[in-house]
């Protein structure tokens, strides 16, 4: 009764959510302040103050069938044309409202680039590790994964030699996420350069423009002075899929945006077509009321020197018990090198200190185990007695 | 590099925005005042007051990190629990929070069931006139529609015997509308009785269950006495998807819920895989704050009487200008019989006396026009001359 498409999905369902499920369970019966649960990416910062305040005059001040009412299927003009502005000021781009499409967060942004372009049978390339749900976003339009095995010696760049290979002309679109979520790596400009160069050089070959697919939901959350090189000047078939979730922390409220630039192959009919995709995928629109905050919020954010301040703590905790890891130049987790071949004995050790971490098959990141740090300073403080617990039994 | 799935849409986008844009180009020439636009069912009313309300009081009372933040896919549990109290309260049902999931409006709960249950070259049943979209989300999932012919002599009620004749084993799912966009007619209790017993009786034959997915945006507008009944009281696996669009005047916000009662066949594997399919689709969850809202808003609805009469005076204006249609029982729809045969000449005739109506072969209801009349009941009764001098063109 299951259509076939969506039952391995039920025998294989969100180890993140699993975790963050006995997260609850395990505090229910140490007590909550007992237990270290690093497993969610649910921000735990507020909304920046303008949020609660956009709401309150958009309530007092616009005509109620504007809030709440229908709009273009691509959102409203005004809210697309100040996202079209705001990225031109911060990145010298050229966008009007005709690039942007407000979308329900990037997950259905990602979802209509994807239905825009794939066929059944399509390929799309991604790089391990990778956030697990591009899979099932691709199975979405009955098209395939192809994975990109991981380079821990490059701190999880992109490995240039293998992407390549992967490339056939089956191959539609490749899927980036810088800040990225499970590493916190942040490609280098001469990373995306190189991306483009083959893209652009496969494209040519292949006969027909490869995508490149940036999920983009970490943009603002960086810890170092390094620049975060904006996509688009690297490879111009980029789409951007963005959302307001960790920037103004609203993951709850789906609220997003796809950029589609008109230097992009085909661009108008590439609008049109991702338009009515928001429609009939049955978003129909990005919800309303949310468009018109984040129209007056574009220059807010969530208290990023928090997370920073989290990411360093983090880092040093667990570097200092022995571990492995990368250091976090952006998104909110922490990857660690599991010091056990097999990452969910790992896991398994971690839970009898009380430590909740997410193994990184997860991620078709095995052999590692990612921690979310988009959790209360105090409770990465107090958790310092557990990983080194943890570490003691691998270290002595 | 549009995917051969897209392409067809592009080519074939919605005729009822395409006479909205008309609409609204004829008003920027002859003045708003002066056209009379029957396109779009983009409610006019303003949400009951008790909405603007319910936002004040969430977010004066309560953390920003539920109201924005992430929970369960499903939705919120207070929130479900409540949608099923409240229809356990108005039809008697027994249903828990399990079996209620919050959506993105109907759209996505339609979509949402529909991949649960559809592989490529499943079969779906609609009966013409319908919402054409049904036929977009049947193609999400690369399966086919099924059309039933339409039956103006009963008052376009679904013909039973054509019904039976188009389900084969591949059918799984049934999507029925009541009250009902075109024709706004509403099923009465012999006839879901009838649907149901060939339902069962076929099912048993092929095997399998056939689902039948009662999409009720139009549940609380009705204008008659006669009771909508309680589809899920006629058939066991009955699915139904919801939205407050119309009763709550939100439809940009977008927020519904789908009903998977716990009596439907395998309906825990069912809830599961729907739930999952809401993540994966790139909705995630219904939009957070709409959620808590609508929890608040259970009992509170537009101005329904202010609907009927519209429907009432607009029946009036149009019969006693010689047309011909069904009196409207629910909905916002009056479907008006061409007076000749091809009813896009009747359309374009219309535009002279400056009345926008939408051709029903957008509906697969050739021959017939809808008139959407959720708009103000001012723009109805000044609309009286031109359509008394579109009679004459054809009544003398």
């Amino acid at each position: 009764m299951i259509s076939k498409a969506m039952e391995p999905l039920i025998h294989n369902n969100s180890a993140v959510r699993a975790m963050f499920e006995e997260g609850k369970q395990m505090a229910a019966k140490y007590g909550a302040e007992n237990v270290y649960d690093f497993s969610l990416g649910n921000p735990n910062l507020h909304p920046p103050k303008e949020v609660k305040q956009a709401i309150l005059d958009i309530l007092d001040t616009e005509d109620p069938h504007r809030v709440h009412g229908y709009m273009s299927n691509a959102g409203f003009e005004t809210t697309r044309q100040a996202v079209a502005e705001n990225l031109n000021k911060r990145y010298g781009s050229h966008y009007t409202m005709e690039n942007i499409i407000m979308v329900v967060g990037a997950a259905s942004g990602l979802n209509i680039l994807l239905k825009t372009i794939l066929d059944p049978d399509d390929e799309v390339i991604v790089f391990a590790p990778f956030f697990v749900e591009y899979r099932n976003y691709v199975s979405n339009y009955y098209a395939r994964t192809v994975v990109v095995p991981p380079s821990p010696e490059t701190g999880f760049l992109p490995r240039m030699d293998a992407f390549e290979e992967r490339i056939t002309p089956k191959t539609k679109a490749v899927i980036i996420n810088t800040p990225n979520n499970p590493t916190g790596a942040i490609y280098p400009a001469e990373t995306l350069k190189a991306i483009g160069e083959v893209l652009d050089r496969k494209s040519k070959e292949i006969g027909h423009p490869i995508y490149l697919i940036s999920d983009e939901p970490y943009r603002e959350l960086v810890y170092t002075d390094q620049e975060v090189p904006f996509v688009p000047d690297y490879y111009t078939n980029t789409l951007i899929g963005y959302s307001f979730s960790k920037s103004l922390s609203l993951p709850g409220e789906r609220i997003g945006y796809v950029v589609i630039p008109s230097e992009s192959d085909n661009a108008k009919e590439f609008i049109e077509a991702a338009t009515i995709a928001n429609r009939v995928s049955g978003s129909v629109n990005a919800p309303s009321l949310m468009q018109l905050v984040i129209e007056r919020c574009l220059d807010a954010q969530v208290d990023v020197p928090y997370y920073k301040k989290n990411a360093e703590d983090l880092y040093r905790i667990v570097t200092e018990a022995g571990f492995q890891c990368v250091r976090p130049q952006g998104a909110f987790y922490l990857w660690v090198a599991s010091p056990v071949a097999d990452e969910k004995e790992f896991v398994q050790a971690g839970k009898e200190e009380h430590l909740i971490m997410v193994p990184g098959s997860s991620f078709a990141g095995p052999g590692n185990v990612r921690l979310s740090f988009c959790v209360s300073n105090d409770m990465i403080l107090r958790s310092e007695p557990a990983f080194r617990a943890l570490g003691k039994k691998y270290f002595g």
